[in-house]
């Protein structure tokens, strides 16, 4: 019973988010369907990060086990084939036979994402959907100073969302930088992480706590004081999905 | 009556194009819409370019006169409101008051269109209707040496839409550059072009010619040979408007 594994790229924006939902259509459901259509085997597909309504993905990995030996190839192709006039947009981007025990969600051992800010005075219409629009000028250097404080060994209570399942609030976030980048559409923020794993809106919540500081309101200080608090409200609101892309997984 | 210049973007994806149509929404009509809730003004909108249906503008130039004065912000940031909830995307950059005799589409005598092909083996997740998606591999180099045969002024009939109204078939192609870019999406391939302006469809042609150029099957030579035909049926396909923006205009 072969194992396939994924890398997955997909426009959040139509979907419920990654996992199976009953009131709208999900990236894992849309894979599924496609699996099915391929070769008439219902499955289920795991996948390393279980993104929100809204969250693309660069790079999301997932697996699967199907009872025939297909080529890989064959795999992706069939795949986004039968995806190609699905609700939203889903493309595999590769497919190979995983090795043995391999498993998307629990094999992983380093997650990066990428947070996008639009910082400019009008609204979006290219990047609608695909970025946060902040009107007030971002300092990204105070953001990625004041973001240093995250980096390491801590509890995150601040930085979950209620509806968080991990047993523990202690993650750590191994990388964060902030820079600023000009793109024809105008000046952007990128806050790039990177952890073994995160809690629930983990991401969102740094995002909308750096844009804190990205706009004076606060400094490194009131970052350190979110984190010590082990509050969520200590924290600053939870970033828009619009901006945040699964940008790869490691394993 | 002050004359009002603005720069404007959008994604053509939802659009029957720039201009007024009976049979859908167009971005001239967004724009008059929002016009006319400001300030109860019916005003015909000029634009620098009349992109058709899916093609996108990074900085499309359109002028329109009011009899009232307002702060060039004001007209800028109302527009704005009103469009927030139209049927597109359609954003003004920014707003000015237009010197003594512009006008947008007359005035302009420089534009500048990017043409952007994604070229990979997968289709489009993020980036559909955002780009030409090519499966086999394109030389670039081999596009950008044969793009030159059309730089400079030519009869270009071979690169005119059927419905091209225009009383000239000669043009001036200032430039064109056909360059590889590394994107966390993949490979793309740009196509860069400016002249004082062109005819109906013709970066659109010029870029399914190149295409021709890019996979092999054609040399210098067919491009030559397809501008001197003076034959649309001589020069390659009609490229699609997803990969299509304005990126600018000159005066």
């Amino acid at each position: 019973m072969p194992r396939y594994r994924l890398v997955v790229e997909y426009d959040g924006g139509p979907f419920c988010g990654w996992q199976r939902q009953e009131n709208g259509p999900s990236v894992q459901a849309a894979l599924e369907a496609a699996i099915f259509s391929f070769c008439a085997e219902r499955v289920t597909v795991s996948g390393a990060g279980r993104t929100d309504s809204g969250v693309h993905a660069l790079g999301q990995v997932a697996h699967f086990d199907i009872s025939r030996d297909f080529p890989a190839d064959t795999v992706r192709d069939a795949l986004n084939f039968y995806m190609r006039s699905a609700v939203g947009a889903v493309v595999v981007l590769t497919a190979e036979v995983a090795e043995d025990g391999f498993h998307a969600r629990f094999s992983a051992t380093r997650r990066e994402y990428l947070y996008r800010i639009v910082n400019r005075r009008v609204p979006l219409a290219l990047l609608r959907g695909r970025a946060w629009h902040i009107v007030a000028p971002l300092d990204a250097a105070a953001m990625h100073a004041a973001g240093q404080v995250l980096v390491g060994k801590h509890d995150f209570s601040s930085f979950r969302a209620a509806a968080c399942q991990a047993d523990s609030p202690l993650r750590t976030l191994d990388a964060l930088t902030v820079t600023e980048v000009e793109e024809a559409t105008g000046r952007e923020i990128h806050i790039h992480v990177q952890a073994r794993s995160f809690l629930h809106s983990q991401v969102r919540i740094i995002a909308g706590t750096l844009r804190n500081v990205g706009d004076g309101k606060w400094g490194v200080a009131e970052v350190a004081a979110a984190l010590a608090a082990r509050d969520r409200a200590a924290a600053g609101p939870t970033a828009p999905p619009d901006g945040l892309y699964l940008v790869g997984v490691g394993y």
